[in-house]
C-alpha cells in the first residue's frame, strides 16, 4: 500500500513526485515513458523559464534527474484501469498487475489523436508515427507527408526536412492553420516542402510497409493518391483519461473537472494535473505548477487520514 | 501606450514577460528588483523542476536571462497607484511616473509582514532587516535575534551562523512552529544558538544603531533585555497589493480574487498571478504557471479588443 500514486511522467507527474518525495511520502510514479508529449516536440522549448532554449529531449533528462534525487519508486507501464474500494485506490496495468494507495494523482496527459481510416492501426510502426523526433530519422531520403496543417504539423514538416527526401503536408481546410512565422519558415524548404490544401484521407496503403496514402480532393471533388513511405499523424490530441471513466468527473472533452485551486477532483483522495485536467492552457510550466499543486494538496490529505 | 505591463519581477511577472514578448506584445515590466521573495531565501531551492539544487540569487539571475533575451522594456520602481479610465490602465510610480496600458497583469507577490513596534520603522538599514541574504554579512560576530520561530526563521537563523557571533530565535508561541529537519540543524549550532520561547517583543532600541530588543517573557509575566546588534523580523508576509486597493476584488488577506483557470480578475483587463493573488498555494513553479496563464489570457483579451 502506497501513500500515494502519481499516474504520468511528464512535467506535471515528475513534479509531483518532487514535491512528494520531498516530504518522504511512500510514492509511487507508473508512467509509459518520462516526458510525455514533450518527446512529441519536433522543436525546442523557450518558454520553460530558466532555460532559454532547450530541447525536449534535454529538458525531460533534467526533469528526470531532478526527480530521481529524491527517494521514488518508478514502474514503467500503462495503466488500463482505475477502482476505489473502501478509500482505497486500486490501479491495474496492462499486464495485470495491481497496485494500491490512499491517495492518487492522475498526471497522464493526452495521447495523440488518430485519423481513424482504414490502414492506419495496421501500419502503424511501419510507416504511421505519431513522433517527429522519434521516428523521422527513420525515414532518410524518402517521400513523407504530415497530417495536419496547423503549428504542430507544420513544426513536424520543418523538423522532418533535416532527413527526408520530400515533406508533405496535408490540411483538410482550404487554408492552412499555422503561425505566419512557421509557414515562412516552412517556405524556405522551396521543392522539398509541400502543402496541399483540402484534402481529406481515405485510406492508407502498403504491403509490409506504408507506400501511399489516399485521399479525397475536396474541392476537385477527385480520389487521388499519393506516393508516400511515412505519414506523421498531426491531428491534435486527445486526453488519456479513459482508464478513470466513472470514478471522477469529466468535461465534455474527457478532460478531469478540477478545482484549479487545488487540483482536487469530484473523487475524495484523487488529484488531478497537467493536461488531463480542465485547465485551458496547456503549458509546460503551468502543467508543472499544477503537479505541485496537486501534490501539496495529497499531501494535507493524507495528513487529515491520519488525524 | 503599451500593450501590457506587468507588475512585479518575480517567477510570476517573469514568466508573464517571457510569454507576452515572445508574441512581440509592446510590453513594459515594473518592478522593485529581479527576483521578489526568492531575494530573501535563506537556503537553496530544491523543488523547482530542472534544477535539482540552486541558490535563490543562481535561481533568480536565469529567469532575468531568460526575460531578456526578448524584446521588453524594464522599468526598476515601485508602483504606488493604479486607475483605469475609459479601458486604459494608468500606473503611477513612487517618483510621479505614470505609464498607460491596455491591459495589466499585477504579479507584485508579498512584502515581509513588520512587527509594528516602537523602534521597527525607526532602524530599518540601521540593525532592523528583513532579509537575511541581503543584510547577514553586515553582523559578523555580532549577536543577532530572529523574530519568528516558524521554518522561515529557523533557516534564517541557521543561514546568520556563517557570520554572527550568536542568534537568538525569538517566538511568540510556548514552542517553536518549525519542521524538525529544521530544528535539528539549528540544535547544531550548539551555544551559538539559542531559542527562547513565549516572547512578545516591545521594542527596539538603540541610539545610532540598534542596540538591545525589549520583551515582555509571556510565561514569567516579566519585562527583560536582550542585548542584539541585529535584529531579523522573519513573522510571515502581506500581499503587495495595496496599490489596487478599490480597482479590483480581494478576499480577507487582501489578496487578489482570480479566477484560477485564466488569472482573470473582477476588472477586465486586469490579471493577476503569484503570491499577490488568492491561490492558497505559494510555490516558485506554480507561481511561474500562474504568470504564463495571466499573460495568454492577456493576450486573448489584447485580440478581443481589435476585433
Amino acid at each position: 500500500m502506497y501513500d500515494l500514486i502519481i499516474i504520468g511522467g511528464g512535467p506535471a507527474g515528475i513534479t509531483a513526485g518532487i514535491y512528494a518525495a520531498r516530504e518522504k511520502l511512500n510514492t509511487l510514479l507508473i508512467t509509459k515513458n518520462f516526458g510525455g508529449q514533450i518527446n512529441r516536440k519536433a522543436v525546442s522549448i523557450e518558454n520553460y523559464p530558466g532555460f532559454p532554449k532547450i530541447s525536449g529531449l534535454d529538458l525531460i533528462k533534467k526533469f528526470e534527474n531532478h526527480l530521481r534525487k529524491f527517494p521514488i519508486e518508478i514502474v514503467f507501464g500503462t495503466v488500463t484501469k482505475v477502482k476505489r474500494k473502501k478509500g482505497t485506490f486500486i490501479i491495474l496495468s496492462e499486464n495485470k498487475k495491481q497496485f494500491y494507495s490512499k491517495a492518487l494523482i492522475i498526471a497522464s496527459g493526452v495521447d495523440p489523436r488518430p485519423l481513424e481510416v482504414p490502414g492506419e492501426k495496421e501500419f502503424i510502426g511501419k510507416g504511421v508515427s505519431y513522433c517527429v523526433t522519434c521516428d523521422g530519422p527513420l525515414f532518410k531520403d524518402k517521400n513523407v507527408a504530415v497530417i495536419g496543417g496547423g503549428n504542430a504539423g507544420i513544426e513536424a514538416a520543418i523538423a522532418l526536412s533535416k532527413w527526408v527526401k520530400k515533406v508533405y503536408v496535408l490540411e483538410f481546410l482550404p487554408t492552412i492553420q499555422a503561425d505566419k512565422v512557421n509557414i515562412d519558415r516552412f517556405q524556405k524548404l522551396k521543392k522539398r516542402g509541400e502543402i496541399i490544401t483540402n484534402v481529406e484521407v481515405k485510406e492508407i496503403k502498403g504491403t509490409k510497409f506504408v507506400n501511399s496514402l489516399i485521399y479525397k480532393d475536396r474541392k476537385a471533388k477527385e480520389t487521388k493518391t499519393l506516393s508516400v513511405e511515412g505519414i506523421f499523424i498531426e491531428i491534435g490530441s486527445i486526453p488519456a483519461t479513459q482508464f478513470v471513466k466513472g470514478l471522477v468527473e469529466f468535461n465534455e472533452k474527457d478532460e478531469i473537472k478540477i478545482n484549479p485551486m487545488t487540483g482536487e477532483t469530484s473523487t475524495r483522495g484523487l488529484f488531478a494535473a497537467g493536461d488531463a485536467d480542465d485547465v485551458p492552457y496547456k503549458q509546460i510550466v503551468s502543467a508543472a505548477g499544477e503537479g505541485a499543486k496537486a501534490a501539496l494538496s495529497a499531501i494535507r490529505y493524507l495528513e487529515n487520514l491520519k488525524s
